[in-house]
């Protein structure tokens, strides 16, 4: 069974296949031949696999032929649609081998797509690429990995040429989870910041000046997240560094400030609802972590 | 002038006083005691001043001995009208020493200060302390500072005893309303952070499982907001790492998933809002740095 011979093939040297050259599957493409991989490529649009078997990738002339060329098979395309349409009219051919899907999507998608590899007896990760192209090859740049921990372990080493590989379990479905939580944590970070830089800016101050402390201050708050996580999963919020009680007081300020210089105020009134609902359920005195339960399922 | 003589001090063993022995006073004065400095400090509930005493600190017995006992005075209370209240009735003994306000409050009231402090002869200087009192003495912790920066030059080292010392010019407001919009960038990423670990808690993964990856991907946002912030300056936002138009359409697997586990949506509602507006204005193309136009003033 090729899944078991390509296990005495040493994990730095094994041969990759990459379905999808779009911005991101060409970056993975290029990534696997600036290391030294045997990089097989097909793309539906023919054109843009030449610039990669210039840099000495193989041209696979049809998906069955990508597929066959190496034991680990990674596709990188639209959805998922596009995966199956690609990859079900040739899953005879996946029998034994890998398939790591980069492609965005669901956690439900995703773990249909490993109860489909299941199926069809290959082996299965499902990933989320937690940067842009050009990140791609950079330790810094996470790449969660969710499905059979005996498979992360197998081929780590091919995915660390990505970025740096993390491992969620065993459920297929955590890599898109986690991508979908961390896409909305960016979102409210990105609002946060234009929010505080249109404040700034009303009084003059560039959005280049104000950034570096910004961007600074993410590390203090990252420090907070670091205290509220393990409260949060106990349930108990000691309120000893700062109480919502205080912080309500405060996001008063934010209100005022906001409103004196016409900027719109939703989102600290969001904030201000948040807190207030808190403490009208009679944790005031308990740590911001609390807050959670404005977001997770009423219990009525 | 005493202000004069002051200079002839080495600032690395310039004597301070300390107005205010609250939580973050009293973490104040330890650290300038901790440093060396000959320091004097006064409460309005003296208890509080007992355990600095211990330490080295000279009590004062009313805020006039404090005043007049140091060339730089830092002041450390409730709000802005305590310090008036508490300084008013001895404001003459300032002229020509440095008053360091690192009480919170609005950039009016910081601004109003300055005016006072220009009035009565002596040295202002606003400051927001961006941390806890334990983060007091740490050189990670930013010290915001606004107001002449020849003064801030010349009380940068006492400051810096304190945290990192950033002088953000002229303007009093500036420290003051920095901290405002920081404040509010802390409870948005607060707030993306708790709804992310509430959608992740649902499929069973604990808050400290998800942390991790949450705060290292704080830095990965922190590097689009380096790219995004001379767009804002400038007013042209390429989109070529991430259009809008791109993200609108992910924030509706966010909003899916929220809704399929149960989890409070108002917060990615926000964000398509204000990404949806963006696009109806025309600006789908662009990178998500044009989205601060939702935030600021419209023109009509
Ligand atoms: N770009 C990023 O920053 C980024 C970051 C993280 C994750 N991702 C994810 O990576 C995946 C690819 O993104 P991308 O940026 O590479 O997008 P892209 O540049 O638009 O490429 C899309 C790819 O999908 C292929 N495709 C689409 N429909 C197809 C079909 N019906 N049959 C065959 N192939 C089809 C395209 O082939 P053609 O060339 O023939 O059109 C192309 O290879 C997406 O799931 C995306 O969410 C991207
Ligand atoms: N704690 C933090 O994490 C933190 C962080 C950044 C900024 N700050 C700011 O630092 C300032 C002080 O905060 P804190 O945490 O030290 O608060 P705190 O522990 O409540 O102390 C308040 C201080 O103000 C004094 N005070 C209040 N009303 C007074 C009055 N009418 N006359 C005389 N003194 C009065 C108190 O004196 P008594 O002891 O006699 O009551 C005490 O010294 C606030 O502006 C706060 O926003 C705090």
């Amino acid at each position: 069974m090729s899944h078991e011979s390509s296990s005495s093939v040493p994990g730095s040297t094994r041969p990759v296949s990459v379905i999808g050259l779009g911005q991101m599957g060409s970056a993975l493409a290029r990534a696997f031949l600036t290391a030294g991989r045997t990089t097989t490529v097909w793309n539906r649009t023919t054109g843009k696999a030449a610039a990669l078997v210039e840099q000495g990738a193989l041209r696979a002339d049809s998906v069955a032929e990508a597929v066959v060329a190496s034991d680990v098979v990674v596709v990188c395309v639209l959805d998922y649609a596009t995966v199956r349409e690609l990859l079900d009219p040739v899953v005879a051919s996946l029998t034994g081998r890998t398939l790591v899907n980069l492609t965005s999507g669901s956690p439900e998608q995703a773990r249909e797509s490993a109860e489909w590899a299941g199926e069809h007896g290959f082996a299965y990760l499902d990933g989320a690429i937690m940067t842009t192209p050009p990140g791609i090859g950079d330790p810094a740049s996470m790449i969660l990995c969710s499905g059979s921990p005996a498979v992360f372990a197998e081929h780590r080493e091919t995915l660390a040429v990505l970025g740096d590989p993390l491992g969620l379990g065993e459920d297929a479905g955590l890599a898109a989870l986690y991508d979908t939580g961390l896409l909305g944590l960016m979102w409210s970070v990105f609002a946060g910041w234009l929010h505080a830089t249109a404040l700034v800016g009303a009084d003059g101050v560039p959005a280049k000046a104000f950034a570096p402390t910004a961007i600074r201050w993410l590390t203090a708050v990252g420090g907070f997240m670091d205290t509220y996580a393990p409260q949060i999963d106990t349930g108990h919020y000691p309120g000893d560094d700062a109480t919502v009680d205080v912080q309500l007081a405060a996001v008063h300020h934010l209100l005022e400030a906001s409103r004196a210089r016409g900027i719109d105020t939703r989102l600290p009134e969001l904030h201000r609802d948040l807190m207030a609902k808190t403490v009208a359920s009679g944790h005031g005195r308990d740590s911001y972590g609390r807050v959670i339960e404005q977001f997770r399922p009423s219990r009525a």
